[in-house]
């Protein structure tokens, strides 16, 4: 069989269609691993990455995995058995670190906020006073519930108590601000599937000299490349494959041989990196941001209420309740089956119950967001709600003609 | 900085040049991660693999990373901390399972001989006698040295003592015989980017009931998305991102929700699959062989030295060693600026001593062969090597006419 996927206006909360320049680019043939042109462009992606990250850390890469494969080299690589961690959750994402974060044999303590709401900043410095948390990891934008959790002001309480903090910015990076220099951010990673319009499958990651200084400090170069002068040093990190003190040392001048670069997912990766810094990275926020307050106005033209704190929501991605009676599964099956446009639900408390609809990457711009309102008053009509005709695109119009 | 990849004929160990056709694969568009199409994908990627790996398990999959992603899944997913680890080492990928089974908690146990050589059957059925190891880890074929080690037998002996038998094809698969069915292998794992001619980036995986049983015994759901009915089960898999428990469950009818499929990397896993296929894997099995064979014969037609038992050699790569007075790094460095071919060298022992010629994949055909062994001819005269004119394409010439 051939794969010829059909057409598809990926509206959901990720992954979102790629931009056709970032599929064109992984087309591009292959260089050998330590060819001077691929460790050129290896180069090239860090220098890229930075200018995205918004930081000038030395060590900057890609992880080779999805973005999921990022979150745990960051743990996995920091945190030692017997650590404290603690982990502000304020929707499944926050879950995942603290699963994560047990498994590398972390004590995880939390500070939880229902679904739809973020954790008062307050709280988690509190918490960090309290626990002495040797990692504070947090999610910056989490999709499950939409909300964009305030960083900028955290690093203080961390640095007062020589906590490292962690950001997972996977789903907000490129759509939102985000200022790893600025907000003394440790380690940030992200992925490629959500704003930055490529697919999954290469994590852009992060680290402050402090946050490469602790990895380092944990060096075991691995068996069958060990040289004399490759003392092992401190705990070894869990994971061979997401052991970010190989890996810097892989994307560092001396080239270690770990495993083989991906290479045509760092072509995607690369390419996602252009494509914002051609636009500029504060214009790409601002597109992301004005295609989110047109989906925002739109759907409330549809009569839907938006799920949970609107203030702290996401610019790339909005929640809206599933009216009564309405079977929310339906819904999106018929968007998809009639329109080929994917729109989401949620996991757990909200599976079923909300609706997550995305404006990222390459989406993020007007006609995706028109159509997308067009179908879905259609679709609502037809499953017997009532909609006011034209009132999703006349909103979302009104938001792009102002 | 536009990515504009140089032309280059990847004659090394691998990474090789990819097979077009896979390159034009990933620029296919995405669809959602649960689209029916999607799933339809997934599941039409392990039917490939299935045949690829000569097995019925329904146990079979992608590693969304390169050849050691999934390499350290099998490990960690089967291993628990404390449990006995046999490895037969005979080049480096040997001891990248031992430091992999030893970051998993792992007690290791090593059969080493020197590099060049397999490890004798025997020696390997008397350890497992002796050390009772939960897990047999056994590289098939160690491109540090050449060697492919032999396997169809191995079974055996680890059924006597319930030991379950993992095996890296990485090297080997689809360029050199592997029967996982007919030699009972538990768990093999492999990459794309040898024999089966694509970027690396994707990891392909089988397991046997045997090993999906003893993985999904230790099945716990993450956090955030567990029910009430995922009891969880056994000693938690020390990995996320590797929990082959989880993986099995997002590809399996469930469709856990776990990473985000890299779909590019499927679209070109798939497509590297179904090219051997449309050869017929015997047939590009052969097609390994004889391109092997041409470049064993050219090499020696040169008047280089072979490195290791060549009766053990792989299909896929030669190891000569480089002639005295020789500048190893010199010679490849001018096969690349001069020819655009690229030729490895090995590590540790053998780094500088030998060169490692590779045809493997859309690489193992005539035109590759006979081109890098004429250049080679140049390049070798022009360090001072006193090459027979043409004995090398012509020896290789004959391998093709017989």
């Amino acid at each position: 069989m051939t794969l010829h996927p059909p057409h598809r206006l990926l509206m959901g909360p990720g992954p979102i269609t790629a931009d056709p320049r970032v599929l064109r680019a992984m087309s591009a043939p292959l260089v050998g691993q330590f060819d001077p042109v691929m460790t050129g462009y290896m180069n090239a992606t860090q220098d890229v990455y930075r200018q995205v990250f918004r930081t000038t850390n030395e060590a900057t890469l890609l992880v080779d995995g999805t973005a999921r494969a990022a979150i745990e080299a960051a743990v996995v690589s920091l945190v030692e058995p017997g650590d404290r961690v603690l982990v502000p959750v304020f929707g499944r994402f926050g879950h995942l670190l603290v699963e994560i974060a047990r498994r590398a044999g972390a004590q995880v303590q939390t500070v939880e906020v229902p679904w739809g709401q973020v954790v008062d900043p307050q709280r988690i410095a509190d918490a960090v006073r309290t626990h002495r948390p040797r990692l504070v990891a947090v999610v910056h934008g989490d999709t499950s519930t939409t909300m964009r959790q305030p960083l900028a002001d955290l690093w203080a309480v961390c640095a007062e108590h020589d906590a490292l903090l962690y950001v997972d910015a996977t789903a907000s990076l490129a759509g939102n601000e985000l200022r790893t220099d600025d907000w003394r951010l440790d380690v940030v990673t992200a992925g490629l599937q959500k704003c930055l319009g490529g697919p999954s499958g290469s994590a852009p990651t992060t680290l402050s000299d402090r946050a490469a200084d602790a990895v380092r400090a944990r060096r075991h170069v691995e068996e069958g490349l060990r040289t004399d002068d490759d003392e092992p040093r401190g705990t070894v990190i869990g994971s061979n494959y997401l052991d970010l003190a190989q890996l810097l040392e892989y994307w560092g001048p001396r080239r270690l041989n770990h495993h083989t670069e991906a290479t045509s997912m760092l072509y995607a990766a690369h390419e996602c990196a252009r494509i914002v810094l051609e636009e500029g990275l504060d214009a790409t926020v601002e597109r992301h941001r004005v295609a989110g307050a047109a989906m925002l106005a739109g759907v409330r033209g549809l009569g839907l209420d938006v799920f949970g704190d609107v203030a702290h929501k996401m610019h790339n991605v909005v929640a809206v309740h599933v009216p009564e009676g309405v079977v929310a599964d339906a819904v999106r099956a018929a968007m998809l089956d009639d329109f080929a446009i994917e729109i989401g639900t949620s996991f757990g408390p909200l599976h079923g119950r909300v609706w997550r609809i995305g404006t990222m990457g390459v989406n993020a711009r007007k006609d995706a967001v028109l159509t997308t309102l067009a179908a879905l008053e259609h679709v609502l009509r037809t499953h017997g709600v009532a909609v006011p005709a034209g009132g999703g695109v006349t909103a979302a119009q009104e938001v792009y003609a102002a």
